[in-house]
């Protein structure tokens, strides 16, 4: 493919980066990591992800040598992004050749600093999530919906942004999983025809289940919204965040979320 | 954004491709041109398309630019493929920081060899479509769902796969948009909630009613192709491809798509 001629802003370009099928196409995977004490957090559950993604889109990568890299920037990071691309194009068009070198992506960042209060702004989106079960749940480089998402939430000072996807049901924020408390059920959506396995949504689920409390995965109408007593969004970076207003109500702190969110920050693993 | 420290394949790289948003996000759009006698058919509306996508994704790009690039590669090509990618990332995550300088990547091929007989294999496939109307029409650079149509046709002996979206109805092939002709009437896809809105899609619709020849935008089951008396894909490069097998099924040649199809060959804009 390198051999065709190519330009960029319309200079001559021959290297290699231009004909990467995650940049044509949006072909690869990737996990944002973080970094705690010097070691990748909940590291078995991202591997596992991104192990899962490398199956569903048949890219095939040496995953040792993967989480080597990722562990060696670990060293002196607060926050590891992780892309895997299947590589240079080998051929023209969609259908992969066979013939690509997957590659890896690792991008170091210092310690953000963390959010100085629990509680977030919490807001409900227009931009909708499209179904796609081939695709669901893996963290794919297909992200123009989230990208759409974000330009929304300019403006509206909200921390973050909840979506629906396109038949109805609450799927996600923006950037995290989304868990509900209503009339004293905690619920979260189902993620199977959209929105992304979040590494923290299944620690939330676990532990909530040792702290004998039900979490119930189900198709949540977006009506819940307007009367639920409790919601809190989740990522590895965020941990759990409870919403203090949700679209313009506040909502009362549930000392049992506190409970959950105290214990899921203080894992080490 | 550069400044941070970051490895390809475990190597230090320091360059500015792997920071791009088209790479993290699909954060971009293309176009496929063909080039016939030194010049990019249907120029026009490519043009608009583009202009479109930049419109919807709130990417500001200098078009004139573009498009006398896109000429000067086209006197030496057959095929140009064009890229407009948001650039390089000014800040982590998902929402442009506004700051970004957008960059147009063109990409010359050859001419590639017509399909030498007009006819085409044409199968339904599993994959989906998923539904969104902020990226709708568009030719975004979030192309996952074709790799994955086109890794399941593989095997199929199939020139071109067919897809429905997750709400049930027939959009378009892989990289075509379909019409279909049933009980007389001529009829294509609504393409306002997912797929291309292609450009020989638009000069077909454009012909047809030249010849007095009403086509329908219109919901179609998926259904329709089990007692359609005649089916063609169309895109840029194919033209009007008539299907001559769908889903095993032998369809009789159609004289007025034939009249329609040389109609849109001989065409010189």
């Amino acid at each position: 493919m390198n051999a065709h001629p190519m330009w960029v802003n319309g200079q001559p370009s021959e290297e290699g980066w231009p004909f990467d099928r995650a940049l044509h196409f949006g072909d690869g995977l990737f996990e944002t990591l973080i970094v705690r004490a010097g070691r990748i957090r909940f590291r078995a559950l991202h591997q596992a992800r991104l192990a899962e993604g490398c199956a569903r889109l048949g890219i095939a990568i040496d995953h040792d040598r993967v989480w080597r890299d990722v562990d060696a920037a670990a060293t002196t990071a607060g926050l590891v992004k992780l892309i895997v691309s299947r590589g240079i194009a080998t051929a023209r068009g969609y259908a992969p050749s066979g013939s690509e070198l997957a590659r890896h992506l690792i991008f170091s960042y210092p310690h953000s600093p963390q959010h100085e209060t629990v509680g977030f702004k919490v807001v409900t989106l227009q931009a909708l999530l499209g179904e796609n079960p081939l695709l669901a749940g893996i963290k794919h480089l297909n992200r123009l919906e989230q990208v759409m998402a974000r330009l929304q939430m300019s403006g509206l000072s909200a921390d973050e942004g909840l979506m629906a996807s396109s038949s109805g049901p609450l799927i996600s924020g923006t950037m995290s999983n989304v868990f509900v408390l209503h009339k004293g059920h905690l619920m979260t959506p189902r993620i199977d025809r959209c929105g992304v396995a979040g590494v923290l949504r299944a620690i939330t689920l676990r532990e909530a289940a040792r702290m004998e409390w039900t979490v119930t995965q189900a198709d949540l109408p977006l009506s819940i919204l307007d009367d639920c007593e409790g919601l809190f969004v989740t990522n590895v970076r965020w941990g759990i965040q409870p919403a203090t207003v949700l679209n313009g109500r506040s909502l009362d702190q549930n000392r049992q979320i506190d409970v959950l969110r105290t214990r899921v920050e203080s894992l080490v693993e």
